[in-house]
C-alpha cells in the first residue's frame, strides 16, 4: 500500500491547523482595508511543506509545543513572501505577459504585500523567548535573498554552470527548507549533532525540492501543476535541465535554444519546453534529484524509528515523485 | 548665530562615523557579485536622520553605548529598503517615467535588494542581548508596510480625508521615525515615561518632516531637492497640499485639479504642480507642519539641558525649514 502525503500529515493535522489560525491572527490588521488587501495572500497558499517540516522534524527528536507553532507559521509567512516577490515582474516581461502572471493588484502592491509578510514573519519571531531563531531566520532570509540576487545577477549568462546553479538554489530553496528543519529539531530540545543532521537533511531535500520544480516547468502540465508554467524561461532563470542541455545536447539543439533564448519572445518559451523536455537533460536532472533524495534520507539514519521519521522519508520521496 | 545641521551633528561625528562602518560590514556578502549588486544601494544614500535621532535621544537621557551604534545602523538599513522598494512602480508609471525613476537594474532587481536591506536589518537586531528592539522594530516596520498598503488602497481615491491621509504617514514614516527616538532613549537606561515622550517626539517630528517633503514635492526645485519632483503626482499618493486645494480651493481650480489628477497623463504632474504652488494649500500644510514641530518641542521639555537636547530642538526647527 502506497503512502499518501495526507497519510504523512494526519499525525500532524491538529497543529497544521493551529499554524493555519497563527497565521491569520498575525496578519490581522487594525485597518479593514488592510485586511482586504492582505485577503488577496491566500492566492498564494503553498502546500505547506515548510510547517510539515518544522512539525515532523520536533516529533521525530522529541515532543510538539507552543514554539512550534510560532516557528512552522514563521517559515510559511517568510515562504509566501518569497512568493509574492517572485511576483513582480520588469517592464518588458509584465507587458507580454499581460495581467495573468501578477494575479495582485499590480507590481506595487505585490511588492508591499511580500514586506508586510516578511515582516509579519520577523514579528512573530521576535515573540519567543530566545533570540536563537530570530537570528537562525534572519540569516536564512539574507541567504534566501543572496541566491535571489545571484540569478538575477546570472539572467542573461546563457553559460551559468551548474556550480553556480548549486549555489543558486541552495540558497534560494533550500536555505529555508533547512532552517525549518533544524529549528523543529532544536524547539524539541535536540542536541547539536542530531539538529545539524536534520538540517543537512533538510538542505538536500531543499536541492532536489527545487530541480523537481524546474523539471515541472517545463514538461508538467499546467492544469495539473496548477500554475503557469514556462515562467523560468519567461524570467531568464537558468534551470538545471536547461543549464545540462546548453553543454550536453546534439550541437544543433544547443544552438536552437541559445537563439530561443536570446530571441525572449512569448512563443520561445513553448518551443524551448518542446526542445528539452524529451531530451536526456530531464533523465539527467531527475537522476541528481533522485540521488540528493538518498542523501536526504541517509541523514535520517541515527534517528529512531518514529512515526515522524517515517513520515520524513515518505516525504523525500514525493519530493521528486510528484507531479505538482 | 544659526545653527546649522553640520553643528548638530558634530557631537555624534564619530558615531556615525561607526554606523556607515556597521553598515557596509552588515551588508558584505560572500558572493562577489552579491556585492556589485549592493553598490547599487549607495545610490538612495539618506540624510542619515534616523541614525542621528537615536543617537541623540540616547544622548539626551544617557551615554552611547554598542547598542546605539546597532540599533542607529538597523534604523537607517529598514529606512532604506523603504527607499528602495518605493522605486518599484507599475507598468504603465514605468513606460510613462522611461528608466528615470529606477535607477536600478529593474523592478526585479530593485524588489530583491530591498528584501536583502530588510532582512539584514533584522538580522543586525538579532545580534542584540535581547529581544525588546527585534520587537519593537518589527511592530514598527508593520506599520510601515500598513501605511504603505493603505496609500496604495486609497490610490484612486481623490476623496482622501485629512484623517486618513494621518493615519498614513503616521504609520508609513512618523513610526520609524518615533521608533528610532524611543530606541535610543531606551537604550541608555531610560525610564518608560521619558521614552515615550522621546516617542512621542519623533512621531510629530516624523509627520512634520512628511508634510515638507510634500510641500517640497509640489514646490522645491528639483536641482536643490536632489531628486525628481512631482513622483507623489505620478504614483498617485494624495499629499497634504494637494487634500486641502481639493477641498478649499476655488470651485473651478478644484475641478482642474481632479481633472488633471483623472488624466494621469506626463504632463499634467507640471500643471497641478503650477496650480497649487501659488495656493494657500501650500501654507495650510506648512502651518501644520510648523504646529507639530511645536509639539514635538513640548515632548522634550523635562529633559535636562544638554548639547543633545540643544540638538534635538534645532533638528525640529530644520524639518520645516530644509529647502531639500
Amino acid at each position: 500500500m502506497r503512502t499518501t502525503i495526507s497519510d504523512i500529515t494526519e499525525i500532524i493535522t491538529p497543529h497544521l491547523a493551529e499554524v493555519e489560525s497563527l497565521f491569520h491572527d498575525e496578519l490581522h490588521s487594525d485597518l479593514p482595508s488592510i485586511n482586504e488587501l492582505v485577503e488577496h495572500v491566500s492566492k498564494f497558499r503553498g502546500k505547506m511543506l515548510r510547517p510539515m517540516l518544522v512539525l515532523l522534524c520536533g516529533r521525530a527528536v522529541g515532543t510538539i509545543g507552543c514554539d512550534h507553532i510560532t516557528l512552522a507559521t514563521v517559515v510559511e509567512m517568510v515562504h509566501m513572501a518569497t512568493l509574492v516577490h517572485d511576483d513582480v515582474l520588469d517592464e518588458a516581461r509584465m507587458r507580454r505577459r499581460g495581467a495573468t502572471i501578477n494575479h495582485l493588484k499590480g507590481n506595487e502592491a505585490a511588492v508591499m504585500l511580500g514586506d508586510y509578510l516578511i515582516s509579519h514573519s520577523y514579528h512573530l519571531c521576535s515573540s519567543l523567548q530566545s533570540q536563537f531563531a530570530a537570528r537562525v531566520i534572519s540569516r536564512t532570509t539574507n541567504q534566501v535573498c543572496e541566491g535571489e540576487l545571484l540569478q538575477l545577477h546570472n539572467r542573461d549568462n546563457l553559460d551559468v554552470d551548474e556550480e553556480t546553479y548549486t549555489t543558486i538554489v541552495s540558497r534560494k530553496t533550500a536555505s529555508l527548507i533547512a532552517a525549518s528543519c533544524f529549528l523543529g529539531a532544536m524547539a524539541s530540545g535536540a542536541d547539536d549533532a542530531t539538529a545539524k543532521r536534520l538540517e543537512k537533511f533538510g538542505l538536500s531535500l531543499g536541492i532536489a525540492f527545487q530541480i523537481q520544480d524546474d523539471i515541472l516547468d517545463l514538461v508538467g502540465q499546467e492544469s495539473e501543476v496548477g500554475k503557469t508554467l514556462g515562467i523560468d524561461i519567461l524570467k531568464r532563470k537558468l534551470t538545471l535541465p536547461i543549464i545540462h542541455f546548453l553543454k550536453n545536447a546534439p550541437p544543433e539543439h544547443q544552438a536552437l535554444c541559445r537563439s530561443l533564448l536570446a530571441q525572449d519572445e512569448e512563443q520561445s518559451g513553448e518551443r524551448i519546453r518542446n526542445l528539452i523536455a524529451p531530451s536526456s537533460s530531464i533523465q539527467y536532472a531527475h537522476g541528481r534529484a533522485a540521488r540528493l533524495v538518498e542523501r536526504a534520507k541517509q541523514s535520517l539514519q541515527e534517528l529512531p524509528d518514529t512515526d515522524a521519521k517515517a513520515a520524513l522519508l515518505t516525504m523525500a520521496d514525493f519530493v521528486v515523485a510528484r507531479s505538482r
